[in-house]
């Protein structure tokens, strides 16, 4: 029996892990769970699961939380700190299934690795931000990382007990989002209702609107890089409109592995938290023969951007992708809000890295200081 | 530096193996290498390569060889038992590839198992007619068989370091051949050059017409029974005009891997000659972006009724897979020659599997018996 954490467990990947999870009641307990705020999900979820502990970010959505349930059998923790105290502090966990939303996840992370436990990480950002301070406690502990994205799981497995010489290009596959046919000019004036629509994946809000400008790719690209330790020259971007081919490698000899299957993402997260074992699927299966096309098309790096940011914080490394991906994510709430366009998206990022001063090997507290800052900045050129 | 053994030089794969060698000058020796009766191919390849041993098994063609050479450098041997000779008396040799065409394949893998040597096998035929005497080299000998044929060579790939009760399916991808739009009645008066024009892979006569009525493909399905120890219902057929995807195995967890690359032979020879490493590809790339269309359809059992005779020689086991092997070999041969029309061939295999005595755990002299037999009562059919 694994005793598994699930942080954000009222958002997308967090309600199908616990959708796994409730399918392997015999090997897992959900010893604990996050969310920021949403009680009203998390207070069905605690009925369900009876987790030891509960974390709400939100102090007076917890406070709401104990006055409902006033319950001895659960114990209630409120703010952020609790989240890491939680992690530490419980020797007795196994897995933490990270899937909280944006740079806020990097201290469970690290956290989780500090104590020893295994991370399976839908948080990219923990990776995009943090990747060298992620390196670093991997490297002291004995912690494993198993990625829960499905490109990176499928690359996890192509690249399992291969030498990484022998690797010449990972090629990361994506769907390309909504607008990949539209041209530059219709894009400057789709909706967020447009944006949100995505083609293959059901997802939250801001890895749709990610996957619509393709900065999630982007984001991936360099998640890639920290977790398989490959040069970014080495990542290509495949658009691949079917999403059925989940990421491929080339090695040296000219062979290509993929990995296929649904697109459903709790082919990855029950990937990641049964391993090394692969266990009965419980998403849907593909159907091979229902496929009547698959192929693949270079990424238009001029029509999405945020392709060349990424790439260029990304290469550039240090405190620049932590500004790459705060300006981002304070851009695209902007949309969601409705305050900037889809293409401003892309240049906000853009003038926001083009004011910071890199700082070198930053650590935990310079990440945070440059978020907080790059976050400033962007909110200062959405307006 | 190793020291290699192609056996059937002067075919099609024999002829892509020197290719892949002379690449690899500096890793590999040619130490010996055979073929039947073309000492025109032969001469050409002794002189380039300078092996120490050749064997002609044709006694005619070795005497001229012979003759021609007059050489103090190169030992020339002729007759078939030479061929086991060679393998079995000299311990310098690393690995014997196996590119003989048909069950006369047979003792070689046998030879090269008992002497301890690795064998690449392009000789499916060997592990068809007797898979359970390989089997049992296996396991007392500290040999290794690398596949050769493309589909087995991904499988070997896809499978390596796997846990056996995670594989769900093997998918054996198949082209269809040149015949797959065609329906049951066109089929009847089709020649032996449309039959010989095979869409995707460049291939010697007789694989090129089992592509077409489909028997390569039930003789590979036998093929990764014994190779990868996998029930019949677990191996399924699964036709992919393409050919780019070289085969799939499908997990428990309900994902899917697949090795793709371009249809050519050189990349799983290299595979298998240099394993357990993958150097540089020496054959044509993939190109993804080129590829407008992959996809999947069911094999069509009553227009190819080869793949349920394969299937049920297959599961029958025993002397029966040697029948089915044999007789094919000489419908083939007539269809080739042409004695008997394409609907034939199926035809005669069934009818020399219909009068067959079943004979229990046969001995190598028992296949060979069995093999006599069958070709006798097929060329009976034949008349």
């Amino acid at each position: 029996m694994k005793n598994v954490v699930v942080l954000g467990s009222t958002g997308s990947v967090g309600t199908q892990a616990l959708d796994v999870l409730d399918k392997f009641k015999d090997d897992f307990n959900v010893f604990a769970i996050s969310a920021y705020s949403n009680i009203d999900v998390l207070e069905k979820q605690i009925k369900k699961f009876s987790p030891k502990y509960v974390v709400v970010v939100n102090k007076k959505a917890a406070h709401n939380l104990k006055k409902r349930l006033n319950s001895k059998e659960v114990v209630i923790e409120a703010g952020k700190n609790n989240l890491n105290k939680l992690v530490t502090d419980n020797n007795e966990i196994d897995i933490v299934l990270n899937s909280i939303v944006g740079a806020a996840g990097l201290e469970a992370s690290l956290s989780t690795l500090k104590a020893g436990h295994d991370l399976a990480l839908a948080n990219k950002e923990s990776l995009v931000v943090g990747g060298h301070l992620i390196k670093k406690e991997l490297q002291n502990n004995k912690s494993k990382i198993l990625p829960v994205d499905s490109e990176h799981s499928a690359i996890f497995h192509l690249l399992e007990d291969k030498e990484k010489k022998e690797i010449k290009n990972i090629l990361l596959t994506a769907s390309g989002g909504p607008f990949f046919n539209k041209n530059k000019r219709e894009l400057k004036n789709v909706t967020v209702e447009e944006a949100l629509d995505h083609p293959n994946w059901d997802m939250g809000n801001k890895i749709t609107i990610d996957s619509a400008t393709m900065m999630n790719k982007g984001l991936e690209v360099i998640e890639a890089h920290w977790l398989f330790d490959i040069d970014f020259s080495n990542i290509k971007i495949v658009v691949h409109p079917q999403s059925i081919i989940h990421s491929m490698v080339e090695f040296c000899d000219n062979t290509i592995t993929a990995e296929l299957g649904a697109a459903d993402m709790r082919t990855p997260i029950q990937s990641a938290l049964t391993y090394p074992q692969k266990r009965k699927g419980i998403a849907k299966q593909l159907n091979l023969f229902e496929i009547t096309k698959l192929n693949f098309l270079k990424p238009d790096f001029s029509k999405f951007p945020t392709l060349n940011l990424a790439y260029e914080a990304g290469k550039i490394g240090e405190s620049m992708p932590t500004v790459l991906n705060a300006a981002n994510e304070v851009a695209v709430n902007n949309f969601l809000n409705k305050n900037i366009g889809f293409l401003d998206i892309a240049k906000i990022v853009e003038k926001t890295m083009n004011k910071h001063d890199i700082v070198n090997h930053p650590s935990l507290d310079e990440v945070l200081a440059t978020d907080e800052w790059a976050r400033a900045i962007a909110r200062e050129e959405c307006k």
